[in-house]
């Protein structure tokens, strides 16, 4: 599959330098070595990442990629599909979880509409990126064309355009979409040749039995699909087009120096479809939680990632990746403030 | 044992009726029933705890209770004895991990001198609270006497009520005290009837020689005190005045109707031995975080607690509650400014 989207333009790995620096550093703080665990690892991979002295998270862009899903027809959520357009009004206006956390962390909220079922309500400030009204059935056909997959791609990468232009320092993707947690279990299916049982769960809260009959539509649109694990023809086939628009936004905010703090499921899956199409991504990915959704699991293991947050969420929206922040900050403000035992006239461990 | 800490004071029980109305509440956000995982419940909680519909944690109070430990001289630490001092200068001075965290909370930041074995470097705003110059050798004798017992417990009561002047709506207690791994390891031992290997780790950094020595110094103490689980009798023997302390302010803050966001190991082991003595007060503990030092985990499930954060810290002085403060923060925000599906115009779940 051929494609406009800039995929070679080069994704620079993190500073050796900027990181033996940010090491060394947290070696002279005054506290016992290693003790801040996981946050020294966050101030150093930010430091390498930004090439900086003074890792930051200050200036934070939050993303959410809104569509809808022509699987809903099979009966896949608990949700109607009016829900999707509802919300998307719903984070403009203030009232949705990460419009809460966005106004909490002071960090820019962009809403992306990539289409939906039906119109959503007007609401002032959403940005317009429609490529079709929701996707296919993926149960029965592909999801989207090669040239919808181009545009959802694209308006990722505006987004991290849009990001860099605002000198972001972290970026953060969120997804709202009824019916795409079907989308995503089946793409992770795709990428990884894993079975439907591995990767689908209840989503926004379906039972046993909806569990079940969402396994089958998978495996349905699995053996439509083929064995293909090619991450652009997988999109296409089982994407949706905020699944894409995100795999498109990460590969655009790496190339363009940006870190980048994984949400939940759904973006952990277009994490992975990302770095199977640019590999050099992994090492701009920070991870923020471990969702509620079991099949997250498996795709963490896959991203070799190591998530700050364990805390039952299963939400979407970014809002586990906008709950993580103030950890980033927090590692951010120690490596930078902290004295050194020098400084501190504070005695180091007698080794 | 007698005591004039009041320790008869009532403790309420949380409010049954503001925990319905959060609950209640929490069902009509926008979001699927449960997606906010263990945030919905810390909402939930603060609400009863606080007795209000709009549980906040904007008030902070966070006490570091420092002191000296007898048991030094068994070389059961890295650092030389003096840090503990020196210490306390850098944390009035800003340059600690809990003085820089305290800024970044905007929090209040008190430093208490329960005792140390040599003066402190001159440093203002230092609380005086010494009740000897350290304890004595636990391996050898009892740590304190009676009487140093009852004024540690009170220096901590007395920071409860600094913070209930204070309006605070949450309570943190850091510990400072080279040595009080072991300290916190006997008493746990003690409290919890259990072998020196099941609670003794590296603390600040022994190797593997280190913690068997350490285990043979805390089985000499656990022999010299016996098998009375007694709490006030423990703290006497194998504790420390900061931790001493920090049970007292912790049945204080419970008594005055401040919750309490529990740090790492030795605030957890100080946290039991208050539960020992006043079994309400576990209503009104948050537990932080899991630390690294292998013995939390034991006093975590004595206390049936279930922490936020589990990101390998293990340096104390309350650093792990106070990367913790954020995610309460987001709890109360989400819960107290999410719209519900009737005022946005969200369809709900199709049940």
């Amino acid at each position: 599959m051929n494609t406009q989207f800039p995929w070679q333009n080069l994704i620079a790995q993190p500073s050796l330098s900027f990181r033996q620096a940010a090491m060394d550093h947290q070696a002279q703080l005054t506290k016992p070595a290693g003790s801040l665990g996981q946050l020294e690892q966050l101030a150093i991979t930010l430091a390498a990442l930004q090439q900086t002295a003074t890792p930051a998270a200050d200036r934070i862009s939050i993303a959410v990629f809104a569509a809808d899903h022509g699987v809903c027809e099979e009966g896949v959520s608990l949700f109607p599909q009016a829900v999707t357009g509802q919300m998307i009004a719903n984070f403009v206006t203030g009232g949705a979880a990460i419009s809460v956390m966005a106004r909490e962390l002071n960090a820019g909220l962009e809403v992306i509409n990539l289409g939906t079922a039906t119109p959503p309500p007007l609401a002032e400030g959403v940005i317009d990126a429609q490529v079709g009204a929701g996707t296919a059935n993926l149960a029965r056909q592909a999801a989207m064309s090669e040239s919808q997959l181009q545009l959802a791609l694209q308006a990722g990468d505006d987004a991290a355009r849009r990001a860099a232009d605002q000198h972001s320092q972290l970026f953060i993707a969120g997804e709202m979409g009824i019916g795409n947690t079907t989308s995503a279990s089946a793409l992770a299916c795709a990428l990884l040749g894993a079975a439907p049982d591995e990767l689908a769960g209840p989503g926004t809260g379906l039972d046993n039995q909806g569990v079940q009959h969402k396994m089958h539509v998978i495996a349905q649109a699995l053996s439509r699909h083929g064995d293909n694990p090619e991450p652009l023809a997988c999109l296409a086939s089982l994407g949706g087009f905020e699944i894409a628009a995100i795999a498109g936004a990460f590969i655009g905010c790496a190339v363009r120096g940006i870190p980048v703090l994984v949400d939940g499921f759904i973006v952990s899956v277009a994490a992975l479809a990302a770095v199977r199409l640019r590999p050099e991504l992994a090492d701009w990915l920070l991870f923020a939680h471990r969702s509620q959704e079991p099949g997250h699991r498996r795709v963490l293991a896959a991203l070799d990632a190591q998530p700050l947050l364990d805390l039952g969420m299963r939400l979407g929206e970014g809002s586990g990746a906008a709950v993580a922040v103030p950890l980033i900050r927090s590692a951010c403000a120690l490596h930078n403030q902290m004295a050194t035992f020098a400084d501190a006239g504070v005695s180091n461990a007698d080794r």
